[in-house]
């Protein structure tokens, strides 16, 4: 895949040693002079340290530089979680010769221990001489982040917008405690376009809830979770603005960018060997419709029917059932399996034979359709399966 | 254990080969005329035939006879499923003499496909014919009744009532898809109390929502749960009668019994290797408490974390944030590991250390006190941990 770097966006790693060895855990990202950003955080309420620094900063300033590291989270740490975080953002902001309030700082890794600011200092020198424009810092910063990702999600791609041509290149890290709540675990997309803060966090906000606030491995939400997206405004162009045709033009390839690497997400979600799909169409309201998808998404049993290519739909039907949703009209609901009919109009699909229904889940790729009934609302989910991978990944994950 | 015979009540088992090959799957219980019976059935919307005509006869006449099977949920089958269910009934109502609405049906087992309605044809009238008041009905009940069970649930008590002395017995079975909405998946508990039905349903409702209502296995509420409750009123007695001594007494007893039964049914919750009692205190609301409990109690992250012994603390931590409740006060959080203090009004417990967190989830019994603020609600839920044999049990279910 080609990776296109993004005008004005510097980016630089380094193998600082936070909890791993040789291999990088530290990243710089710089935007030029006059880039808008824009970002959204989880909604955990025990939000990590860098997220609360970080949602004071851009209330206070302009961002122009952001500290990312992994193998810490620098949640559940307390004051002393605060003031290190303070510090690791003066330490950047001193290199730079930037305000402090400047740099937003995001960390993810093991929760519940303390930061070494040491490594920081020692490293972020060396790091922001090294800042590059280049694809293969993009590349280098997408693999720094990870942790137990088992590989770097990274996309990137054109569009033209006004005559323009603009690049679009995000990366994400995230591949368990994946049940994003405004955003997943650390996003960053950067574009060289010309659009100002306040069009920019409405792009994002439209994008983030139907890419990474769609998808679940384990239902549970992060305390780090952040998305930032950058722009840096390099291109000879006008402002992209709210309503305009540049802004839909925009808006479909971002969310593209953003839906591709929610569902690299999932691909590579702890012990995954499915990639499920649940489509549910026809609820009351939206909220309806993905409590059903999130019920049917995250509940253990489906998971597991999966992981074994067991068409095990009595245990879909289960889980619909039990949705929190007020009214459920049982005699409408459809139910397909890789587009097998499974349940047509609440009861078991006459032509259903169990030999369609072991063909359906026998591949990687799942696509469960729920119909509840005749309104236009629809939603789609992604989510994983649980296999015995996922349990000795997370048994063994701080030994 | 001894199990106190219930005057009145009267049981048999067969194997009838509805799925399993040499054990018994199908059980016959029958009370004496002039008894008493409550129920609670599952909230699930797709609840299983038996639970649909069960909740029909029950309006239509006094229970005499209960038909129960394990193997086979009849579940998720439809219009058929119901013809079975009721042709089954009708069975048993023939070699009984009764009407058939005096017959409740109960089904455990497999979701989505039919009963096989001649096996129970050949298997009833010789488990008629050895209905017994004796322990050893009660003891080859429980075991016929179970599934994914490993030990049968079964427990009886004697209280001193008004001077009289009655016994309480009970059955359970359950071991996966369990999170009880109601009741859990078959449980049935009798007593030779004079009691009657209003009192008794009331007692039952009282006694439900503090045992079978507070597991957790894996959030997936059946679409079986049923729990019935029957007083033979055998013993000589003044009827128990709601407000009095004796109705506090009988409460008391019966609680007892049935929490033990819904701890046995976590004990052994599919693949567990521990038992986690989950305290939630201080929250705005009983609804709060509970919502917090739940969604420690079900993180996959903390389950497959006390699995390995770990005290991850961090990912309690991220469970309670991200619970769904209006507010909560970080700052007045406690929360601790077998009495190891690990948050303390939300910040990391000063005096903690790895070594004490270590020694606190070691052993089998782990207690987990959430403390939300100063209120005096408080809830408790029982739950079991995330295994490597979990995933295997519900991999390889239908194989």
């Amino acid at each position: 895949m080609t990776v296109y770097p993004v005008k004005g966006i510097r980016l630089a790693s380094a193998a600082a040693g936070i909890c791993y060895k040789d291999r990088d855990d530290l990243v710089v990202i710089e935007c030029q002079a006059g880039s808008s950003c824009a970002t959204v955080f989880t909604q955990n309420k025990f939000s990590a340290a860098p997220v609360q620094l970080a949602k004071v900063h851009i209330t206070q300033s302009i961002p122009r530089a952001f500290l990312v590291n992994s193998g810490n989270a620098n949640a559940g740490t307390g004051e002393k979680g605060m003031k290190n975080a303070v510090q690791c953002c003066e330490l950047l902001a001193g290199v730079l010769g930037c305000d402090v309030s400047e740099v937003l700082p995001y960390s993810t890794g093991v929760i519940g221990e303390q930061i070494p600011v040491q490594v920081f200092e020692t490293a972020i020198p060396g790091c922001v001489k090294r800042l590059s424009e280049e694809a293969n810092a993009w590349e280098r910063a997408a693999k720094a982040i990870m942790t137990t990702d088992t590989v770097p999600k990274l996309l990137s791609r054109k569009a033209g917008i006004a005559g323009c041509e603009v690049s679009i290149t995000g990366m994400a890290k995230g591949a368990g405690m994946i049940r994003p709540d405004m955003a997943t675990m650390l996003a960053f997309i950067a574009t060289d376009a010309v659009i100002e803060q306040t069009t920019l966090q409405q792009l994002l906000n439209e994008a983030t809830r139907i890419s990474f606030n769609r998808i679940t491995v384990d239902g549970d939400t992060s305390t780090n979770d952040a998305c930032t997206l950058l722009a840096s405004g390099a291109v000879d162009m006008e402002p992209v603005v709210a309503g305009s045709t540049e802004y839909a033009q925009f808006s479909t390839v971002l969310t593209t960018v953003m839906q591709d690497l929610a569902q690299a997400i999932i691909r590579d979600a702890e012990g995954a060997t499915k990639f499920i799909t649940i489509n549910v169409a026809g609820g009351k309201s939206e909220a309806d419709c993905l409590a059903v998808a999130y019920t049917v998404a995250e509940s253990p049993l489906v998971k597991t029917a999966l992981f074994a290519s067991d068409p095990n739909w009595g245990r879909i039907l289960a889980a619909v059932g039990r949705a929190p949703v007020s009214t459920l009209d049982i005699n409408q609901v459809n139910i397909r399996l890789n587009g097998v009919a499974i349940v047509t109009a609440g009861e078991p699909d006459s032509a259903y034979t169990e030999e369609a229904g072991m063909q359906a889940v026998a591949g990687t790729d799942i696509t469960v359709d729920i119909e509840l009934g005749g309104s236009a609302e629809a939603v789609t989910v992604w989510t994983s399966d649980l296999s015995h991978e996922y349990v000795r990944i997370n048994a063994e994950y701080r030994t």
